[in-house]
Order: structure tokens, then C-alpha cells, then sequence
């Protein structure tokens, strides 16, 4: 075995560890009995010691130096700041497959093995603790409870950045782990002209004398929800024989390309949100399915980064599936198996209400065209916890007003505000931003594959997604993490990423659905 | 921390990764995406990995040699030999806590430890490979093609037991694995005496003029038996809080008490093989739930040994859910969810039926008045092919000539006869004793519970298990592995192991139903 394959096979030994821990996830969510929940914490802490001891493996250090040197001597750096300035002009050195497979392995062996074993420990301890305080605090709406948690998580975070050599800007650290190379600079400037844009459009849609009906669709039986999610899941292109789909209380999509596990969750009452949520996690299980099964393990095998991921699973779920002619070919079907509920229920009134614009407080049940809004607060109060401008006992205030700013309206508590997410209580600052470049991203893609294909709606007419999925594959997935956001978008779109796209696909949508 | 704390703490932690693999194992027949099995081979391959590192830490051969030496200055030996001659002497020594886990370490450890890193992986490949010839051969009924693979196992297991000091009794170490204490001319009586009382009753039984109807069970909805099979193992006293039954193509029953899997399989027009395999499985549960939780990772929380196991899933199986007082309680529950169903059916033919008794070529297919002689013909082998009395070649025949002996059919083809099996394939050797062997405790178990609770069956026919669970759990599963098999019996019993309980079982209930 050459020097670089005996790292890949300890990259890829690591990683599937780290499957294994993902698949205990998996089964806590959807399979696991109530009272085993002790048994499934021994198993995830001895399986993350055991993920961690081969991540930090010494040998792959010694097998990163070894092929770093020969690397060196022949007159070129591996180094991430040197690829990322001259991607364009030398990609043939810095992008070549055992380059980005190094590069990358450096940068992961390097965060897991400078921090100490002691640091890593507390903060998965604390991890936990704030968790339960957070979702006490969340039951019983008590922010102040849960404040101190949130200290802790941001002090940790902040001592994290500082022993990886990111002490001077904690917060960019926080969005590198999510989307390597992206800066909250760059990002500031982003969503500034997104604001920009969004504002007046959200504006104008609310003042619309267009409204979906809401309390349209009752009574779809699960079992026939389930046969009609199956269908289009397959149809779009998901591969059920390396993949499922499964019901937990939280719709997620865990796994690789080798064994995708999906999850929805079904209401006889509200039969779109399952259908969509499936479709946004198909998203994701596409992007993993198409990524190269032989780099599996490898940055070649790994998704370029959340903001990527996010783009494909918006893209299927709002640009393909909310879309006109995603429903010319599926609505005679979804009439077909819920032929009573949808007896009064016309055409127009159904299309309306797969693109109903509401406002709510709440991000998860946000439509696509409010949804953006509440990813920039949450961007802007990240940045200023980081930044020391706003104290953590101020954030509940602080979230109150920029709410009224930006939705027109304010949480009447805390538990539909400041409290209304997990991802703080596990440490997870920087990931909020990931979904809305993802959203920009995804209208990016989405106007330039139209260039590329004119005829791409007909197809989708016709039931047939392969063209698009064809087209992804080869212009996103195929690349895993050889190219950073930034770079991918540039070279796949040609220009770079902007929140232009996004406000032009959303104007023409639902301009053309409630500004008639 | 003390040192015995300690090495509980590592012994723990070997054991948790066990599960993990465990589940991966559960997962595969339950939930695996048809083409996955790829990623999932490299998973258990990288957990058994994990899990012989963290079993042959030399940590715990440090550990316990410093308590072995302690122990040795208090004027004890933790061997295993001491132990078992004088167990019932000096119990509060030898069977004390600290003594059995130690003790049971050491032989795991030993065993883990003395086999060389290429003996294992080669083992492990073989087997592999062997599977898949066994699979193949079957399909095709080609026995001589598997004729090598099973050479090399027989040679495999012959090295096995010689690399850990078993050298001249190769057979008897491969009961010890499954049986801890036993060996083969202990069993070779015991089956001696049992064929002698066995033969003569299945004769009789065939022929009596009494004859079960096999086709009598016609278009049971699943969903149906579903409900009542959760209604009778939930009564039975299995704890679905920590614990689940799924579907897969073989019944099973997996993980540790703190969360069982079971599976069963589901025929419209097989209910009763339905339903008394999911209680055979939930037999199997009710004693890992049963296990002292605490002691979960030590040789106290672990069964004492495959017959000891049998004996639970057996004794629910049969001795209670194949009797009177059972579907005294449960009839009407039955036809309420079948009424169509067994309309036309009376409860003697439906209570004959749960007791049909039928030769049949196929072991996990025959009925527990046959099963036994199923078993005596593979142990009868087994020492043969271990002695060398018999050759890999001439197994074909010697099977079928054995079967006609003891069965009074012989097989048409290998299919039907040496290749039906699963074990030999992955050198499961020495196994299939312990089912004959765990049908000979049930009824030995059964005999001394009636006459410790003269109104069992009362209380079955009122639904009441909870009384015989209760005697169960303190009796037999509260103990773990303190004791080897036949010391359980002779504490639990007062008795020592013997064939005649068993007949006198069979020949009561079966007697009653077919010697009229």
C-alpha cells in the first residue's frame, strides 16, 4: 500500500465509526423503546471515544507529514489558504484528487487532536446539561434558567476558536466548521442585499388580497400519504434500495449514499407537511446518494458543506415540488388516492395552498418567502453575542425587536422566541446562516440548470426528474468537498454567489401567485 | 476507584461495544436497504475490531492478575476447576459476587487473548465464505461443493480449541463456549437415557388414530395477529418499554435486557407458527429483562448459558402456552379477533392444532415431541466428525441413514437434510446440544414450579403470569452466570439434570391428546 492509501484507509476506518454512531442516532429517533434511552447513552459515549481515538490516530499524522513532505518537494503546498486564491488558475495540482483528500484530512486532524481530551469532554458533558435546561426552560418558558447554559456554550465556544488558532475571530470559526472558507463578513454583505430585496417583496405579498386557504386538506389517511410520498420520493430519483424512510417526531435525513435513513412524520390534517418535509430530506438523500461511493470516508466522498446540502434539499423541495409543473404531472395521482378530500378542493385552490405565505414566529413552520427573515436575525444576534455587543441575559429582548422588525410581529413569550431552536443548546452557533445561503444557492442553481435545459419543466411534466438529477450529479455531487461554497457556485454558475437569484425566483413565483 | 471497580468499568465498555454490534446485527434483518449490505459489512467489521481491542486490553489482564493475587492472599483461588467441585460447599467464597466476575473475566479474557490476530481474522474470513458456500450448496443441493469449507471449520475448530489448552478435547470445548461446564459424555448420557423413553412414545404417538388438522387456519389478517400476539407476550410479562418486536425473515431475539429486539415473521396462513415463535422469542427476552441490570457487562448480568436460555423460551413456549390453562384464558380473545376465522373451528381442534404433532424432515419446523430426536442426530454426529469416526464425505450418507432411525424418514435430498441448517456454516459447533438440553430444564423447571405453586395454572387461566415470571426471575435469571448449568439446575431443583422430567411432560400432555 502506497503512503496515501494507508491514511485513506484511516480516514475511511474513522469514518465508519462515525456511521455507526450516526445510525444509533438514527434508531434513538425512530426505533428506540422509551425506557432504553440509558443504555443508547453508554453506546453513543463509547462509540465517540472510539470514533475519536481513530480520528486522532497517530499514525495519521505521521501518514499526513510523510506525504506533505513528498508533496512539498515537488514544489507545491497543500495549504488551504494557497488553494483557495489560485483555484482558477491551478486547479490541476491543488484539485487533484489526492490534494483535496489531504488538505482536508490535515484540517480534521488538526481540530481533533488540538483539543485536549479534558475540553472535548466538558463540552460534551455541557452539551448535554444544556440540552435538558434548554428544553426544561423551553416547557416551561423561562429563559433566565437557561441563560447560563448558553454562557457556558458561547465562553466554549470562544476557547475552542483560540486553541485551533482562531482566537481572534471566534465567530468565522463557528461558520468554517459548517461552510469551510466562508467568512461572516462576506456573509454580512450577503443578506444585507437580500434584506434588501426580501423586505419590500414580503411587504407587497402580505398586503395581497390573495390568501391560501389554510385549513383546506383533513382527513388524508396516513397509509395513502405514505403510498403518495413513496411514489414521488422514488420518482424524483431516491434510490430505495440503498435507503429508507421512516417516521420519527423531528423529519431529519442521517446516513451516506450507502444507506440513507430518512424520516417524516404524518398528520392526518396536514398532509403537504409531510409530503414536503420528505421531499427537502430526499433533497439531502440525493446529494449523499450521488456523492462518489469509492471516496466514501474522504473530503472527495463528503458534502461541500451545509450551505451545498441545504441548496439541494430547498431545490427539490421548493423549486421542483412547489412548481406548476411538478404538480401537472402528480396531481391527477394525488387525486387518484384522496379522491373525497380533494372532491371540492380546485386546482388553483391547491397550488395556492402548496405556496400558502403566512407569516409565524416560528422557523420551522416558516414559508420559503419569511423564512429568510428569520435566518437573518438570527445571524445578526450571533454576530453580536460573538462580538460582545449584546449580553446573553439581553437576547430575549433583543430577539423581541428584531422580530417586530423584521416578521411585523412579536413572540408573546420566549418559548416562540428566543427558545423556539435547538441548535444553541448543543453549542451550535454558525449553522443558522448555512440555511439561507443554501436557499441562495439553490435559486442560483435553479436559473442557470434552466439555461442549461429549456425544456426541464416539460420534463417534470412528463413525471421525469432524471435530466435535473442527471444534471446535479455531475455539476455538484460528483465533486464531494473538492471545491469550498464559494468556489463551487463560481464554477458551476460562472458567476459568483448572490441573493439575486433567490429574490428573482421568489418574485416570479409568488409574485405570479399573489401579486396579480 | 477500587481495582475491581475497574475492571468492571473495562469489562463494561467491551461489553457496550458487543451491543452496538449487536444492534448493527438486529438492524440488518430488520431494517437494511436491499443493496447496503456492503457498508454494513464494513461497520461490523470495524465494531468487531473495536470490540477485541477494548476485550484483550491488557489493562484488564493487569487488573486481574493484581485481584487474583489478592484473592490468593485471603487463601482462595478463583479457578474455574476449584469452583465447580466445591460450589456447593463453600458458596459464599467461590459464588460470592466479586468471585464470578472475576472468574468468568479471566476465562474471557484468556480465550480473547490467547488466539492469535491471524487465527481470528482467518476464522473470520472463512466463515464468511462458508456462509455463502452453505447458502449456494443449499440452493443447489449440492453438498460436495461445501464438503471443504466445512473441512476447514472442523480443522479451524480442532486449532481453536488446542491454541487455549483443549487440544485433547476439541468437542468438549466447543460445549463449553455455549454450556460453561459441560461436556460431551455428560450429555451422551443424558441423551441416552432420553432416547430411551423418547422412541417408544413417538411411536406410540404415530400410531394413535388422533390426528391434528395442519390445514385448519386459513386467512388470518396480519394486522390482526399482530394486535393479539402484542396483547399475549405483553401479559406474559415482557416489558415493551424496554424492548420491541419487529419483523425478519428468521425469528430472533437480540440485545440485553436494558433493549431487547425480538423479531417473528407473519403467514396469514400459519398464525399459530406467528404467534409461538414470537412467545419463544419473548422467552428468550423475559430472561435478559431478568438480568440484574446492574450488573449488565459482568458475568452476573449474562445468561448462564445457551441451555439455560432454551429453557426460558422453551418452558414459555410450550410448558405454558401449549397447555389448557393458557388458551383458557386466550380463547375467546382469539376468536373475538378472528371470528370468521375459526367459526367452523372447535376448541378441541383448535387445541389440538397449538399441539400438532407430525414427523417432519426439517428441525425448525418439527414439533417439540420430535425435536429432541432432530438434536440427538446432529450431537451424534458432531462427536463423530470431532473424534474423526467420521469423515466430511460421508456425511450425506450418514445423515440420512440416522434420520431413518431416528425419525423413520429419510431425505430425498441434502436440502432437506445436512444442509438445513445454518450453524456448521459459521463453525457453530457443540450448539444444538443446548436446545435438547434446554427442553430437558423447562420440564424440570416446570415440575418443580407446580409443585412450589400448586395453583399456577388457576392463575393462568385468570391471565396471571406474573407468578411463574416472579419464580423465574428469582430462581433462575436473578443469578446471571453465577452458577454453570447443571449447578443451577441441582440448586433450583434439588435435583441434578435429568431426561425424565421431560418424557413425563410429553407424555402427559401429549398422552392425553393422542393415547386416549
Amino acid at each position: 500500500m502506497t503512503t496515501h492509501d494507508q491514511l485513506v484507509t484511516k480516514l475511511k476506518r474513522a469514518h465508519t465509526l462515525g456511521t455507526v454512531a450516526e445510525l444509533l442516532g438514527w434508531d434513538e429517533q425512530v426505533n428506540l423503546p422509551p425506557d432504553s434511552s440509558d443504555v443508547r447513552a453508554e453506546q453513543l459515549a463509547v462509540m465517540a471515544e472510539a470514533q475519536h481515538a481513530a480520528a486522532t490516530d497517530p499514525e495519521i499524522g505521521r501518514l499526513l507529514g510523510e506525504i506533505e513532505t513528498q508533496i512539498s518537494a515537488l514544489g507545491s503546498q497543500p495549504s488551504h489558504k494557497a488553494t483557495a486564491g489560485t483555484a482558477t488558475r491551478s486547479t490541476s495540482i491543488a484539485d487533484s484528487d489526492q490534494m483535496v483528500i489531504v488538505r482536508h484530512a490535515r484540517r480534521d486532524y488538526d481540530r481533533a487532536t488540538k483539543l485536549p481530551a479534558d475540553f472535548v469532554r466538558e463540552k460534551a458533558t455541557h452539551s448535554s446539561q444544556a440540552f435538558h435546561a434548554w428544553a426544561e426552560a423551553k416547557a416551561r418558558d423561562d429563559f433566565a434558567s437557561y441563560a447560563p447554559f448558553l454562557e457556558k456554550h458561547l465562553a466554549l465556544a470562544r476557547r475552542e476558536a483560540e486553541l485551533l488558532g482562531w482566537g481572534d475571530r471566534p465567530y468565522d470559526y463557528a461558520i468554517d466548521k459548517h461552510d469551510p472558507g466562508l467568512t461572516a463578513a462576506q456573509i454580512t454583505t450577503l443578506f444585507a442585499e437580500l434584506k434588501l430585496g426580501l423586505v419590500p417583496l414580503v411587504r407587497e405579498i402580505r398586503e395581497s388580497r390573495v390568501r391560501a386557504d389554510l385549513g383546506l386538506l383533513h382527513d388524508f389517511p396516513v397509509e395513502s400519504q405514505r403510498v403518495f410520498l413513496r411514489e414521488v420520493t422514488e420518482r424524483l430519483g431516491f434510490n430505495y434500495r440503498r435507503g429508507r424512510i421512516d417516521v420519527s417526531l423531528h423529519p431529519f435525513c442521517s446516513g451516506t449514499g450507502a444507506d440513507i435513513r430518512m424520516t417524516t412524520r404524518f398528520d392526518a390534517d396536514r398532509p403537504l407537511r409531510s409530503l414536503f418535509g420528505a421531499i427537502h430530506e430526499t433533497g439531502h438523500g440525493l446529494y449523499e446518494q450521488g456523492l462518489p461511493r469509492v471516496h466514501l470516508g474522504t473530503a472527495l466522498g463528503q458534502a461541500a458543506g451545509m450551505a451545498a446540502h441545504e441548496s439541494q434539499s430547498r431545490l427539490w423541495e421548493n423549486q421542483v415540488a412547489r412548481g406548476r409543473a411538478f404538480w401537472q404531472f402528480f396531481e391527477p395521482r394525488f387525486r387518484a388516492l384522496f379522491p373525497a378530500q380533494l372532491a371540492a378542493v380546485s386546482s388553483e385552490a391547491l397550488y395556492l395552498a402548496v405556496n400558502a405565505v403566512q407569516p409565524t414566529l416560528i422557523r420551522v413552520d416558516s414559508d420559503e418567502v419569511h423564512y429568510n427573515l428569520h435566518i437573518l436575525l438570527r445571524f445578526e444576534l450571533e454576530q453580536k453575542l460573538f462580538s460582545g455587543a449584546l449580553a446573553v441575559r439581553d437576547l430575549p429582548a433583543a430577539w423581541k425587536a428584531l422580530c417586530a422588525e423584521l416578521l411585523g410581529q412579536t413572540p408573546a413569550n420566549d418559548r416562540e422566541g428566543v427558545l423556539q431552536d435547538v441548535h444553541w443548546s448543543g453549542g451550535g452557533f454558525g449553522y443558522f446562516p448555512s440555511y439561507c445561503l443554501g436557499n441562495m444557492m439553490a435559486a442560483q442553481l435553479w436559473a442557470t440548470i434552466r439555461r442549461a435545459r429549456p425544456g426541464l419543466e416539460e420534463e417534470f411534466a412528463r413525471g421525469d426528474f432524471s435530466g435535473l438529477l442527471g444534471w446535479l450529479r455531475e455539476n455538484i455531487h460528483a465533486h464531494g468537498r473538492r471545491f469550498d461554497t464559494l468556489e463551487l457556485v463560481r464554477r458551476v454558475t460562472g458567476v459568483e454567489l448572490s441573493p439575486q437569484p433567490l429574490l428573482g425566483y421568489l418574485r416570479e413565483r409568488y409574485g405570479g401567485l399573489y401579486l396579480k
